[in-house]
């Protein structure tokens, strides 16, 4: 029997690693000769870096560079580099530069928060030779369209008069010259991959500051003018580079981010189906009786490219059925996940708080795991039991 | 495939049936093909009524009386007749008669509450020749050693002036005489089951009001001024009875009729084995793949005599794995429960208070027993595959 645990992280509380460990504490109790095999996920987001890293073993390391954090301070950004030389590819987080959970940073107001340190450590790599970027969008509180991580890269913003614009939203209000011709010829021996857990455009209904600005400190009655500042700065950055990006999928990720890499050459795709690829996920479902995934909390969203689902299409395909267990699960789209998950549960023994569930979460997780397990050994002996 | 559902009532929120009809409708969407068969269970408290009438069809039927509630209002109490003449058999479960979910009684101090008329309908039922006796303990509100009903039925309780002493708590404390005289010599030819879930003895650190009476409104400090009352009006019970009672085990169950019927020549029997006999419990096991049982909380308690235990010991008999769907779990009890039962699973989809899991209880229930059923299914599969 063997049992293959790929959960993603559970932002907030628990890395996709301590998700597996615990997860694999409650299996063992209810199957104690099962394999256990953890593949711990990521999207693109928050635990990304570690993902990947695990994946390639001796191959990879992880270093740290000294860049301007979202507001304005410095941050020890951790980046990995895998392989080295002209060949080295470098995996960088933009979480670990302008994370969400950056305390310092979400006490700027997200007009004033700026990407500048995410092309502050691209320009740093260059310097150093680094020519392959796998850059993983998401977790970010900046809402800046990806302008400071240009500017840094030699975007010149200017207002009518000429004077320099500030890449934040608050200044880019202001602007009305971009000019390209500066920004570093380098990146275009690039090769750079986005990866991303969401396709929305920059702008508009389901833009960036629509969607993700809310949870970074947009109001509802600051949006339509961080959405309309997003617009004018991607027009004529568009215009200046000679491309067009705005309207591309994963465009609105990391606030915008996924625009402006894109805008310079980069490829969008599914960050979890890219960590799915390297941390061999396929190789581990192959004649596996059993998977478990699981994240923060489950809605219709994960069903579009999040890491459970991804697990979850991987599973299909080798036969293997996938239980889910999350911190929360959307009961209105419990239709839709039982068409993908075989068994959805969530954390709570009960009547229970958030912060309950945050801080209990390693013990809930191994619980929930335990008593699915028992479940589904109490399914394989009925079977056992009319095969006799 | 066959599978049985033998849950208890979810207190307060839904009855046995309407458990199994959730439970039902989310088996049957992830199990489609499955046989379902509904064996609601009861474990002598509310509830017991319903199942024991619905067990035994055509054979019983539904009456009621008119009689004294425990607040001293006049209640309409349900009761059930077996058979008829001679050979009836009356079914009473006391909730209906004091029942702790009758608000205008709980508006009434516990102190001043009284089980006359549990006696008022016995004494009813043997004015029409009834002889055999099912009496369901639970669910009371009343803490008054029974006094109440065995006053109905003749016992005369007075002071140290010979002055008639009320059948209350707090016309207890001033007790002095008991006599058994006038008690109904009819109860001499009657054969009394009395069918409970706790075995607790009338007084002290296990007793009636050390473990039930904070829930009916006893508080720490009155405690044992009413414990002592209790254990006085036993000593004096006992004597003029010439029988003792007080450290029978059941002898604390609702508020001390435990006690009272057993001195008057009750046996004593577990409400949900009891049931369990009733509804066939046993049969509808026999050659089913899967049981699921569930009750509003589960903990410790439970595996003392509380339904989903009772169903878990017949389930093992016949080799059937039996899961747990509760509205809440003790997470401190899942090592013992999890010997038990091949599952446990609480309510909430996620972060959830108690008066949510009460509101949704039907449809979680369905989601839970769903969920459930689709890792149960994975399991088969997975046996299914290894067979090939």
């Amino acid at each position: 029997m063997r049992v293959v645990l790929a959960p993603d992280s559970f932002k907030g509380s628990l890395s996709a690693p301590d998700v597996c460990a615990a997860l694999g504490r409650g299996i063992a109790r209810a199957l104690p000769d099962a394999q256990i095999l953890a593949r711990p996920m990521a999207d693109g987001g928050e635990g990304t870096l570690d993902a990947v890293l695990a994946a390639v073993g001796p191959a990879g390391c992880r270093r740290a560079l000294s860049v301007q954090g979202a507001g304005g301070g410095a941050v020890e950004a951790a980046y990995g580099e895998i392989g080295d030389g002209t060949a080295a590819t470098a995996v960088i987080e933009v979480a670990q530069v302008v994370g969400i959970t950056d305390a310092g940073a979400m006490a700027v107001p997200v007009a004033d928060r700026s990407t500048r340190g995410v092309g502050e450590l691209i320009a740093a790599l260059l310097d150093r030779g680094v020519r392959r970027f796998m850059i993983g969008l998401g977790g970010s509180s900046t809402n800046d369209g990806g302008s400071g991580m240009l500017a840094a890269l030699g975007l010149t913003l200017a207002d009518r008069d000429g004077r320099p614009v500030d890449a934040t939203p608050r200044a880019l209000a202001s602007l009305a010259g971009v000019d390209a011709a500066r920004v570093d010829a380098r990146l275009r021996e690039c090769e750079i991959r986005i990866m991303s857990d969401v396709n929305n455009p920059l702008c508009g209904d389901l833009g960036a500051t629509a969607i993700f600005g809310p949870q970074k400190g947009v109001t509802p009655a600051e949006a339509p003018a961080f959405d309309a500042t997003l617009a004018h700065y991607a027009a004529l950055a568009e215009a200046a580079v000679g491309r067009h990006a705005a309207g591309l999928p994963g465009a609105g990720a990391a606030g915008g981010l996924g625009f402006a890499l894109q805008l310079v050459g980069g490829t969008f795709a599914s960050g979890a189906a890219v960590v799915a690829d390297l941390i061999g996920l396929d190789a581990a479902l192959a004649g596996a009786d059993w998977a478990l995934t699981g994240e923060g909390r489950t809605d219709r969203q994960t069903l579009l490219a999040k890491a459970p689902f991804v697990v979850a299409q991987r599973a299909a395909a080798a036969g293997v059925p996938v239980t889910l267990v999350s911190g929360a699960i959307d009961a209105a789209s419990l239709p839709e996940l039982s068409r993908h998950f075989a068994g959805c549960f969530a954390l709570p023994n009960g009547p229970a708080t958030l912060a309950d569930c945050i801080a209990d979460a390693a013990a809930l997780l191994e619980a929930r795991a335990e008593q699915a397990a028992r479940v589904f050994a109490a399914g394989r002996g009925a079977a056992a039991r009319v095969g006799r």
